[in-house]
C-alpha cells in the first residue's frame, strides 16, 4: 500500500444497509469504470489504494451487490452502510446521487431504505386515508385546481376562489408562480383567499374545500410563511422541492399539524427526469422522495398533457405514491398540467381511484363553478 | 375571446425586464410550438386565449425578443417582466426554468438581470480581492483541499487539518459528506477542526489556514450550524446548494459577517447540466446563480478529471465567476475533482491566476504537509 496519512479505522456499524439500484450507459468497459468511480465517488471520494484495509474500505464504501449488463446498459445494485446517510435527507440524497449527479450516463433507478432509517420520517401527515376521508368519502379522485394567473389582483382571485368553491372543488392551491411579486403578496393574499372560499364553504357545506397557498417566499421566510398561513385558516400548503430542496419539504411539513394538506409541486424538478440516460427515475423523485418530504399530494405533469412524460413513467409515479413504505402513510398522485374535463374517465380508468385530478386553466373556458361541477359529475359517472 | 371569469387587469409595472435565452431542439414546427409554451409557462401558465388584451397579456406572458434558428435548434431570447421575479431568487429560478425544466430539449443558456433585481444581492462577501489579499497577496491561485476520507475518527481528522496547515493550505474543508454521521458529529468535529487548525496557525503565521465546515444537515438546523460554526472560530462555511436550494444558500451566505469564506458545493447540480440538449447552461449554474447566492468561490469539476466537464464548459464557469455581474463582487473559480499536484502549472495557465486550485485525495498520497508544500513550491514557480 503506498504511504498515506490514515490510520487503520474501526466502526461501530449496524450492518443495515441503504440499497441502490444503478443503469449505467456505455460500453463494458466504460459502464464499469463508472462503476468503480460511483461507489468511491458517492462515500469516501479519495484514492481507493490510500485507505488501509479497514471498515472504511470494508463497509464504507459504496458494496457492489449485483451486476447486469443488458440491453446495452450496465444495471448495478449498490448498497451503502445505512449509517451514511446520518438518518437525514439531505446526506441520504447526497450519498445516492450528490456527486455522481455531474457524470453523464448514470441514472439512479431504485432506493431500497433500512427501518432505521425510514423510521427517522414521518412521512405524509393526512395521506390517502385522511384524503379520502375528508374529501371523497364515497370513492373516487380528490379534486384539485389552482388560482390563476399571475398578475390578477387578489380581489379578482378572491372571486373566483370562491366560485370554484361553491362549485365543490376539494383543494384550491395558488398558483405556485404566486410569491412575493407586488400584485401577489403573500401576507394579502392568504387570508383573502381563506375567507373567500370560507364564504363559499358556509353557503355549500361539507366536503368544505381548502385553500393551499403558494410557499414561494425567500428561503429565510418559508417557516414564518407556514405559521402565517395556518393561522389566517389554510388548511394546506403548496410547497416546492426543487427549488428549497426536499429536506426543507420535510422540515416545513413537518412544522404543521397533521390533518394540514401538504402538496408538493415538481418546479424546476424536471433536471433530475428528462434525460432518459442520467438523472434520477420519475417515481423516485415525485413518489419515494416526495413522501419522505412529507408529501400528501405529489404533483405532476400527466402523459398527453403539456409535457413528455410516458403512461409508463406516470404509472411508475403513481405507483410509488401509494406502495408501501415502511409505516409512511401513502401519498395521492397529482397528475396535472394541461388536463381537460373530457379526459376524467380516461384518468380514472389509468390511475384508478386513489388519485387527485389537478385542473388549472381548462376550468377558467367559461363559468369556472359550473366547470367544476361539470367535473364533479364527470368523477361521479366514471366512480359508479 | 371565448367566455372567461378574467377582467382585464391594469398593472403599475416599471417596464424594467429580465433578459432569458433558450436553446431549443428539435425541427421548426416543434421548437416554435416549445416556444409559443415556454413564454406562457413560465409565467401565467394558463391558457393564453382566456386572457383579455390587458397587462397579464401584454406584460406578463413572456415577450419573445429575438429568435434564431441555427445548427438545427432555435436560438431564442425572452423578456419578462422583472417585477415577475418578485425580488427573491427562488421565484427568479422559477420563472427562468421552473416548469419548463419538465421539457427535454430546452436549454436556459444566459440570463441579464435588470439593475433593479440585482441589487437585491448581496453577492459574494470577501469576494476576489479580499481571497487574493488574505491568501495570496504576491499573486497566485488561492489554495483549497478537503478533509477525508468519511468514517475517519475526528482525531485523526484533526491531526490531518493540523498538517494540512502546517504546510500552508489557505482554505481547508469538509468533505462534503460529512454531515450527522456518528463518526462525523458536526458539534464535536467543528471545535476540533477549528482548534487543530489555529494550532498550527500559531506555529506557522501568516497566511492563516481557515477550517470551512460542511453544512450538511437536517434543513431546520442549518442557520444554527452556521452560528454555532463561526462562534467555534471556523473562518468560513461549505454550502450545498444543489440539496438544499440556491436561496437557502444566500440566505445562510447572508447571515455570515463578510469576511467569512463561503464556498458553494456542486452536489446534486449535475442533473442541471449534464444533458447539452436539456437544463441549464454551466455557467449559470456554477456561476451566476453561486454568486447571487453568496458564494466567494465556487467548486466545478475540473476538466480531464473524474468528471466530464469540457474546457469549453469550464472556461464559461471561471468567466461567469469573475464577469460584471451589477454591483456584486466576483467571486473564485474552484475548479477540482481529481485534481493532482502535477497539473497546477496547466490549470493556472488556463484559469489565470484568479482561481481557488481545490486538491482534495491526491494530497493524501504521501505526508500531507509535504504535499501541500510541493503545491505552493508548484504555484509559485508558476506565478513569478
Amino acid at each position: 500500500m503506498p504511504a498515506s496519512p490514515l490510520r487503520p479505522t474501526t466502526l461501530d456499524l449496524s450492518g443495515e444497509r441503504i440499497d441502490a439500484s444503478y443503469v449505467i450507459a456505455g460500453d463494458a468497459e466504460h459502464a464499469d469504470a463508472v462503476l468503480e468511480q460511483l461507489v468511491v465517488e458517492q462515500t469516501i471520494e479519495f484514492p481507493r489504494d490510500l485507505v488501509p484495509d479497514d471498515d472504511i474500505s470494508r463497509e464504507i464504501i459504496g458494496r457492489v451487490e449485483a451486476t447486469d449488463r443488458r440491453g446495452g446498459e450496465l444495471h448495478a445494485r449498490i448498497s451503502y452502510a445505512a449509517e451514511i446517510a446520518g438518518g437525514q435527507l439531505p446526506q441520504l440524497l447526497n450519498v445516492l446521487f450528490g456527486n455522481i449527479s455531474m457524470v453523464p450516463g448514470v441514472r439512479l433507478v431504485d432506493v431500497e431504505l433500512p427501518p432505521s432509517l425510514l423510521g427517522r420520517f414521518a412521512g405524509p401527515g393526512i395521506g390517502v386515508a385522511g384524503l379520502r376521508e375528508r374529501f371523497a368519502p364515497d370513492g373516487g379522485p380528490v379534486l384539485a385546481t389552482a388560482l390563476k394567473p399571475m398578475g390578477t389582483p387578489i380581489a379578482d382571485l378572491a372571486r373566483i376562489a370562491e366560485d370554484l368553491a361553491l362549485g365543490g372543488m376539494h383543494l384550491i392551491k395558488d398558483d405556485h408562480s404566486f410569491a412575493t411579486q407586488p400584485f401577489a403578496a403573500f401576507r394579502e393574499r392568504v387570508p383573502a383567499m381563506v375567507a373567500a372560499i370560507d364564504r363559499a364553504n358556509e353557503q355549500r357545506g361539507e366536503p368544505r374545500s381548502i385553500y393551499l397557498p403558494a410557499l414561494n417566499l425567500p428561503a429565510d421566510e418559508l417557516h414564518a410563511g407556514v405559521e402565517f398561513a395556518l393561522e389566517a385558516g389554510a388548511g394546506g400548503v403548496l410547497l416546492l422541492p426543487g427549488l428549497f430542496g426536499f429536506d426543507t419539504m420535510r422540515s416545513l411539513a413537518a412544522s404543521t399539524p397533521d390533518d394540514v394538506v401538504v402538496m408538493a409541486h415538481p418546479s424546476l424538478l424536471g433536471s433530475h427526469v428528462t434525460d432518459p440516460r442520467s438523472g434520477i427515475a420519475h417515481e423516485l423523485v415525485f413518489g419515494t422522495f416526495a413522501r419522505l418530504a412529507g408529501a400528501d399530494v405529489s404533483i405532476f405533469p400527466n402523459h398527453g398533457g403539456r409535457f413528455s412524460f410516458s403512461p409508463e413513467q406516470c404509472r411508475s409515479i403513481a405507483d410509488a405514491c401509494r406502495a408501501p413504505l415502511g409505516d409512511l402513510a401513502p401519498a395521492l398522485p397529482a397528475p396535472g398540467g394541461g388536463m381537460t374535463v373530457d379526459r376524467v374517465a380516461e384518468m380514472v380508468r389509468f390511475y384508478g381511484p386513489d388519485v387527485c385530478l389537478l385542473i388549472g386553466g381548462a376550468l377558467y373556458r367559461g363559468d369556472v363553478r359550473t366547470q367544476v361541477e361539470r367535473m364533479l359529475a364527470a368523477i361521479e359517472e366514471v366512480a359508479t
